[in-house]
């Protein structure tokens, strides 16, 4: 089975980057979507969906909210992080209390709701630390060096023994570093929409370290076709999605300023030790239990993603 | 350098099962020796040591009184735990909120005080999950079934965390089943003392499962000397601490009940889900860069503590 036609599905994080591209998929696949996300008084971020989502709101961390979101409901996928590596270290006990604490509360709701079918987006980039092995397989160990990656294996754990345990279906996606439409420009979302959105604004671009770093990048539409398949998968699963390709951060600007022919100011500054050095992803377990294959080059995903920021800003047509 | 002499040691869990034992070869080393407890009202857990060394009473959960017991300390052994595994599935988010938490706000009083070595006596029988290789090497997947497993790999991560960014020297010792003087004799501190408590008091004995469950046993004094030797480590490190051999519950209880000449009643009670079947460790690490050798087989271990139980039975000698 790989559809989730008819299938009630509540997308925690559902106004975020990988749930709206999610929820995207969802709709043409014919599931009902509902979503659950902190309240806003963004109207742009409430009405991406208006009208064809249930959209729930509450607070994640303490779990208010929740119990209602759940009811009748058969898959969760849980998107929320309310942390990014980049800052995790500076505050692991509000890491812990927000993240691990509330997919707890998350899990017992769902299990008080009677919903035993979960997919999660772990961090495929984190939660490895400094690998031994290049592409990393799912096997290898995990040795995260960011609060983030830390919590992330926690909840992996949780999940796993709640699978052993007490029945639930889980499938848990260690994603690389996704990029695509939705992600928030500013902050430490994503260093291709930040360098994207400061090449277009003419703003400096800073690169920690000398810019050698490796990263697996992965265009978002094929995490959102990764995310709809683990939602149909039939058993538990743990799962790399990524690109299997490694890029510098050098190199991701040399694409970028190719595909715009923009250029920018560029500044090094000293290399930050949370940092992985080099990672790339082995994604054959995906490929072969899941069916799942990224279809975007690293070209082709920045160019589908500048053409679309470009459409972005261009006036309306009224 | 395999001594502390001189050296100025924080015992976290002082009056603790392990705590007692670390503390009486610390002093017989040349330790000096302080200890941190929750307060108590018995006076035998207060004069365990008296004199002998200095006690600090706190709350771990909440850090209350750590900085002033970690003033001028050069070395922190972390051997307190909040839970047990048979009881923490029941309550994962308080098993996070004391055990996790707690020993994040160590870390942070520590790098306050200037604190920079820590050994951590984690748990070997949980960490693995069931494993599969026997025995178990430290290099094996983490896939623990309890939420004290999936706590105390949270926790070796961010040990290991510290050490690669913040210059903590962090020895963690996955130790297997202790067993000996100063254990909990009720409850779920371990079966062989609760096995001897109710040979000596004819009470009905209480087995979960068939009785076929291989655990690894070892020694409390053998664990009190890996503790001192990981203190002394002068790297961070992770060893397997166990005797490297796997008794089925049935065994221990022939053990106990040869050598205490004493028979009860065995009731054996359905499997229960998050026990482990079947493990062992594999102690080679700790031989060779410890250099530490458990000492005590089995046998000899239970008949030295059925010894120590019947003399601390017998009346005072006034």
């Amino acid at each position: 089975m790989n559809s989730l036609n008819g299938t009630k599905v509540l997308v925690l994080g559902g106004r975020g980057f990988l749930g709206r591209n999610l929820i995207d998929l969802l709709l043409r696949d014919g599931a009902s979507v509902r979503t659950f996300d902190r309240p806003t008084s963004s109207s742009a971020d409430r009405c991406a969906f208006a009208g064809k989502v249930e959209e729930f709101e509450g607070n994640f961390i303490d779990g208010q909210g929740l119990p209602a979101a759940l009811d009748k409901v058969d898959l969760v996928y849980h998107l929320i992080s309310t942390t990014v590596p980049s800052g995790s270290n500076a505050d692991p006990i509000g890491d812990v209390n927000s993240n691990l604490a509330g997919t707890l509360r998350l899990l017992k709701a769902m299990s008080t709701a009677g919903v035993n079918r979960l997919v999660y987006a772990s961090s495929g980039g984190t939660v490895y630390g400094n690998p031994c092995v290049l592409p990393v397989p799912e096997w290898h160990a995990l040795q995260p060096i960011s609060s983030y990656g830390v919590v992330k294996v926690a909840i992996e754990n949780y999940l796993h023994l709640h699978s052993e345990l007490n029945g639930l279906k889980a499938n848990v996606l260690r994603i690389s570093n996704p990029y695509g439409m939705h992600q928030r420009r500013i902050g430490a979302q994503g260093v291709i929409a930040t360098f994207l959105h400061k090449l277009m604004n003419s703003e400096p671009i800073e690169i920690w370290g000398d810019g050698s770093a490796v990263r697996d990048y992965i265009y978002v539409a094929d995490v959102a076709r990764a995310l709809l398949l683990a939602g149909c998968n039939q058993k538990s699963g743990t799962f790399n999605i990524g690109s299997g390709i490694g890029h510098s951060l050098n190199e991701v600007l040399r694409i970028l300023c190719e595909q715009t022919g923009l250029e920018t100011e560029v500044r090094y500054l000293p290399h930050r030790k949370f940092d992985v050095t080099q990672t790339f992803l082995d994604i054959e377990r995906a490929r072969e239990e899941l069916g799942w294959n990224p279809f975007y080059t690293l070209e082709e995903g920045c160019a589908r993603f500048c053409q679309l920021m470009e459409r972005a800003r261009e006036p309306a047509l009224l």
